[in-house]
């Protein structure tokens, strides 16, 4: 058993537990955060499922006044572990690092670190073998993340060139008020760093993009336009992202509509939070034209990255050798079903 | 057992389905839809764990084309239940009636339905009695049975001569492609339907107030200026809320920033849906000025009234003859916890 | 002097009335629609510049209640007329088109219109020439009129084989309570329907692309990947949109962060409604990568199709014969200055 | 001729300027900003129909790079005022402050500032005399100078005793991106500032009130129930606020459905910006309940604090001596027409 520590509970770190506590073969040792915030109240009102860790001592008396009880402090939860998942705000990982480092642990960092903080920039499926036995791993963002999926399938099947992608990307996560935008759009230089960042995990292909910020909440949207090495059908593109575990085929004419109607459909699953650990396609926005496969991506941000955190895991601690092998396992306790109609 | 059919698998059938499953002293028999919706190709993939009955047999083949089992039509899931809770589109309800009178049932509509369609317009704590034993019950609309509420604790306890409400009106729920605003607010006549349905539930109570739809789907918001019979206190008024199973109160200053909030800190607590039984008000929110106590809440629109129209059952079966007694059994069922910091 | 109506003074209505209005060899007869919308009280409170037909005579006593004289029914506008733009709801123009027919006129159509209705499918820059002498020409809508601005100008300079583009649509207006979306991204099947249409407009050049809808109301974005017939440096394609009048070539260092960024400066620059006859491009979205050039584009689309379509009125009424001349007064007269930093 | 300046040529610099340039009494001397934002790129696009002073001369370079004429420094404009606009951000007001006492000017300065900043928080109907030779005024926000036009036009003809009212806030203008909501309401503590302010103006009123920020742009939403000192018809207040010049009275049935509706009006009028000085109430969100006057208004946050601050410049360089004289001279050269249906 694999003893597993979550730092910073939020959006991520909620997540990350949950899936972890699912790994037959890893152990939750607990989360750390520094305050009472709202995912803390609600682990209280859950009955303490996961012993917290105070990461801000003199916050002490915050936490009393709710009656949530503390299993001790960051280093304490440090020691106890073999691998960490910080998944504190964007530049606090980087502090964190120090610790991991004093007690020699490993840790993975999420995608708001800078790609600098690890040995290696790690996605599960695209790169396993890269991240075993490393000590630091940083994940992909969460539309890196999606996106290298698809952009691997392929790659494994019938050989990437490049890819030119767009990202409609939501600006929020849902109960954000630190961030947000009200009827603007918002465009970023080409290329956005999600490219860049395909071009650090899949070196072989090349990439460029265009994103632009949207007023919506519940996932990221991109359009990929992929040069294949091989000319390639449209239903050869859906059978091999219907095989992927991890990618979903739907259809517009069964009523997803677009990333609501996705988010809704995961509530209506009764996943914990409505989360769906899978990006979706539609098949109709599928084709194949010119030199180019097209296609467009739903990515659902808060949850994406969890399974390849799991991967990271994996790799690091050198449960499994073999990159399929691992991420199935990982498959198989998130329960992802590969269900396409 | 008391047997119970759901007809219309929609947003509120749903949710009405996983309630009344809860009921230790009900059976949930099957629910209804026409065809294989997104809530429906849900349940096939969490295993039928409700019985699916088709309404509109021309769609078999569609169902079928998704390996949904299909256990007979409306006529048949009507006749096997002892009372039928409808959350069709409004204005199906009205024809379905026809259908519960020919086979002699009970049933409850929601508020999308007239007024008119039933023998009572009912909700659970403010009169459950008016409920007992009757064929038909209409339950007042989300807005409504959230607001009559807090007016009703108010009531019961200091006496109120009236109140004048705002209504900031989520436009659409999650997933919602049939209805929207974008960056525009929608203004209604005074007095709203909201007001003129508390005076129908509580004709001693008079009301008024304005409606302004707004772009958000996570909660309706109400501020409430509420004329009580006998002079109050601020802290008074907060233990009154407080000591209501359905109404929580909770803080600004701990997280509790807004409707998102709220709605993210549901999907936190790991419900179903992120779902949330209660209303809620902010402790910052509530004074008493002048001859008014001012108080606002929060309305989660998808679930508000599974609760009253559970307490609905309770008092057309006459399961229970006293009010507090049918609505704690419903509490407790539906593991309403009366949480409060 | 070309005598010119419109019918349908809404959105487009209204830009077309005056932009005609400013045309020194046009003469605007008058306006035309069904009731005192709030476009027509606007027009009663500056004074009634144009005058106004009565498209539906059973309104009379409603336009009397405000006061707004009257000049005549559509036949009698349609019969002092040489040619009408009708911008009327997407469908109308079809039933009007009889009588334009009736009396022998000549009419422009606007993109909700099915393509069959007119004899040429029109893009003042691009196929002037079609349209030369005309009797129904039907505009490109707002997001093809912007995209072939500059697929063309690309054309004309290197040629382009083909085009893929995903379109980030605005779903409403400013002001529409009619449609609009919440928190939600819908997407259209591939290819959408403005690809369809440049190839229409522009055979030799190939199209495809994804579309999703967004809810913001400042303008269009699309991103465009379009494969040309030669190499070219990404400071070749810049110089070719800044030497078009009707393309604005921006960057967002300079604080033009998006659609609302451009929205708002519209306004500033003291423009009636702030409306822009430019679509802009942003300096730093444009590259060259393999086999393509990257550009995204901002389309106003309030305002967009006016200058084309009174493009459209110099080709119908044969005013210039060269496309250049023509148009190059129709951007005199509407004081498009072809500024670029 | 009294001169005038403005600092600060942004959302609100930028109206001002226009403003004051109306009045035939005034002189705009010009105006400052510190850098080539876009306002300032606009108005150079305009041909520099003000003077522009630099505030910050490091950026010298930057302005010459667009070509924009600089007519001296902040200094040299205050040298030449009698009285200086201060429109900059919330904060620098304060500062500048220090350079106004230098030259022994006078100012006014908006909401944004703190209170104790100036010698008298004003508005023009309500307070005007207040202001008559002061050297530092503050004007009221603009949800509480639309507000307090409302209460002190009822408060004169009938006496008010105090207001509650609800306020739905638009969380930014349009074209902000550093500020916004996405799908979130945020609620504040009761009492919200403009209650409190309005008894700062208008210290006879008690006041309190509810504030949730909303995701739209287009003006802020009030919900007033004022406690009248003498009973009063909803014909009767209809009336008063009919005659008042800066207030509006519309028609939900006319299509005034909301503030997106309003916005669209103002830019259909052909107003600069599409601004509108008047506030707007619904006669069919107007009622008298109980012992409360109920009624809604709509604020265009943008421009509706132009009119008092002009009203400012009357008073604090004693222009005129009577309130209803400076203010129908405001109103006047700013062409507010006092038209109602
Ligand atoms: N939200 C997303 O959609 C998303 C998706 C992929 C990756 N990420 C990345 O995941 C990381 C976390 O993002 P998030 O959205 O979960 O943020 P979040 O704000 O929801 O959660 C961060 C948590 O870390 C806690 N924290 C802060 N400092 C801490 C410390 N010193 N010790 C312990 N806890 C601390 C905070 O209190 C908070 O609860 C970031 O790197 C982000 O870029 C986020
Ligand atoms: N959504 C809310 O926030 C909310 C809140 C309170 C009350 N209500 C009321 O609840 C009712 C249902 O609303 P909803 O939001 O759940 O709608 P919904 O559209 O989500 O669901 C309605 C369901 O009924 C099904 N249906 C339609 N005709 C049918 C028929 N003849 N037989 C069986 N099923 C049929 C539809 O396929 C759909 O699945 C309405 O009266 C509404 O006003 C809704
Ligand atoms: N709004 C846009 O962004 C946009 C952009 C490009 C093209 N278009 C196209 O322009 C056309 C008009 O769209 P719009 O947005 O201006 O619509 P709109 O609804 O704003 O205006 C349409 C006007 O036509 C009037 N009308 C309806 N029937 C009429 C009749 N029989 N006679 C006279 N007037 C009548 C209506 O009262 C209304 O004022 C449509 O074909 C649309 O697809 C719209
Ligand atoms: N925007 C509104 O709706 C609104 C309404 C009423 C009152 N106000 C108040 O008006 C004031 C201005 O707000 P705004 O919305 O116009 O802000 P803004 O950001 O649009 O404009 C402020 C301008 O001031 C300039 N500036 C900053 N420092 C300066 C300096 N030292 N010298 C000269 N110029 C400087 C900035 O460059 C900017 O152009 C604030 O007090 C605000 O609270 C705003």
């Amino acid at each position: 058993m694999v003893k597993v520590g979550v730092v910073g509970y939020g959006t991520i770190g909620q997540r990350l537990a949950d899936g972890v506590a699912l790994q037959k073969d890893m152990e939750l040792i607990g989360i750390a955060d520094v305050a009472p915030t709202l995912p803390v109240l609600a682990l209280k009102e859950k009955g303490m499922p996961y012993n917290f860790y105070l990461a801000l001592s003199e916050n002490k008396e915050k936490l009393e006044k709710f009656g949530i009880p503390i299993s001790g402090n960051l280093e304490d939860l440090i020691k106890k572990c073999d691998i960490i998942l910080d998944a504190t705000n964007a530049g606090i990982g980087a502090k964190n690092k120090k610790l991991y480092e004093k007690y020699g642990k490993k840790a993975i960092f999420q995608g708001g670190e800078k790609t600098e903080i690890a040995d290696v920039f790690f996605h599960g499926y695209a790169n396993f073998e890269k991240g075993l036995g490393k000590q630091f791993l940083k994940l992909t963002s969460c539309n890196t993340t999606g996106l290298i999926r698809t952009v691997d399938a392929l790659d494994r099947e019938i050989g990437i060139d490049n890819v030119i992608i767009t990202i409609v990307r939501r600006v929020a996560d849902p109960g954000d008020y630190h961030r947000g935008l009200t009827n603007a759009l918002k465009v970023d230089k080409v290329p956005n760093h999600q490219a860049v960042d395909l071009m650090l995990v899949m070196p072989h292909v090349k990439a460029t993009g265009t994103l632009v910020h949207t007023p919506v909440t519940h996932g990221h949207f991109i359009t990929v336009a992929a040069k294949p090495k091989k000319t390639v059908t449209k239903e050869a593109v859906v059978e091999i992202f219907k095989k992927h575990p991890r990618i979903r085929v739907v259809k517009i004419e069964d009523g997803f509509l677009g990333n609501a109607s996705i988010f809704k459909f995961g509530r209506d699953l009764g996943h914990p939070r409505g989360d769906l650990y899978e990006v979706f396609t539609w098949e109709e926005t599928i084709t194949v034209f010119d030199d180019r496969i097209i296609y467009s991506i739903h990515i659902p941000q808060e949850s994406v990255t969890i399974p390849e955190t799991i991967d990271g895991i994996r790799a690091a601690m050198k449960m499994q050798l073999d990159r399929l092998e691992a991420v199935s396992l990982t498959n198989k306790y998130l329960n992802i079903k590969n269900i396409n109609y």
